[in-house]
């Protein structure tokens, strides 16, 4: 097997990546000069190193605190909840919102073995404690795990002082937030529903 | 722009990758452990390096020689003729030819400013005087371009001592009538094979 191969395997291994694909890429980087390959390379092989979890929102940064939770513009009085780091992202760049966040690392997945302790849970609540927070806005995925997730969370969080809501209006049932329209994705913080009221 | 986003640039500039499976790419790099990325990027960066044209036929290889034309149980007497080095693999590996093959390295394309002295004609010319060489294939792709090459090679080839032939074009097997463009249909027509003769 030569390098060729391997590459085409390795890449062939990344998500939304078939055999064709993977192969494509890799001529195409044969056919330009060697920067291309090399530029990829240097930047893949710091990736870890230089990408960590945020200490306060659990968000992936370069620095100790991440961009949003050292943003004194934003308002901190409420707190988006949402599984993944990327989530973050999304969230922060097609929508309105202009909040913190604070990241799960996880959805609850009894099949996986993924239990309620795997979750940023605790530091969620250190969060209330310590800061004036007064709403947790929980945006996990609106699939089984994301809405287990969110009930598992708001009934924690019920004893504490803080006004919990759940992202609903508009959000597609068993889809993705990372492929979440923009409109749709404003309306369903609009529209969030209070869980006290409910 | 931290690393996160340049990588997502990164990768969204290869072929068949948008920038939503870039994201989706680099946050599942970040998911897995390091060594993913690492081998990942180890290989990328030496992969100009290590790969370089054989010198008989012009396909990717790392050794002087590719393992195709250092094969001593292929027949030496058929070259087919191809555009690009990974045209080489897809018809090594998909199909039952057992001769040797030569890469022009491009196709005529004038809009791109590719014209016939691009190719590597006079090495293919080369070959024919110097070894037995009684059949050449002409398998450049079935578009303006690779039909326009074949043409070319083979007007050129006509002065020589050789059997020249061109991959047929037609219906795709396991195809359906009803899905089929209509310059394949029409080729089909053309090149018609007649029963009497098989």
């Amino acid at each position: 097997m030569n390098i060729i191969d391997e590459l085409i395997e390795n890449f062939s291994r990344l998500p939304s990546i078939g055999n064709k694909s993977a192969a494509r890429i890799v001529y195409h980087l044969l056919k330009q000069d060697a920067h291309q390959a090399k530029t990829l390379a240097e930047k893949l092989s710091v990736l870890h190193e230089k990408i960590h979890s945020c200490t306060i929102c659990g968000a992936f940064t370069e620095e100790d605190i991440c961009s949003i939770c050292s943003d004194e513009r934003r308002d901190k009085s409420i707190i988006c909840v949402v599984g993944y780091p990327q989530d973050v992202n999304t969230i922060a760049s097609v929508s309105e919102y202009r909040g913190l966040f604070h990241v799960l690392g996880a959805l609850i997945a009894p099949l996986e073995g993924i239990g309620p302790d795997q979750l940023r849970i605790s530091e969620l609540i250190q969060r209330i404690h310590d800061g004036n927070v007064e709403e947790i806005i929980l945006a996990t995925n609106p699939t089984i795990e994301g809405d287990t997730t969110a009930l598992y969370v708001q009934k924690i969080l019920q004893s504490l002082p803080v006004k919990t809501s759940r992202l609903a209006s508009g959000l597609p049932v068993g889809g993705d937030l990372e492929y979440i329209d923009r409109l749709t994705l404003a309306r369903s913080f609009s529209g969030r529903i209070n869980f006290n009221e409910e």
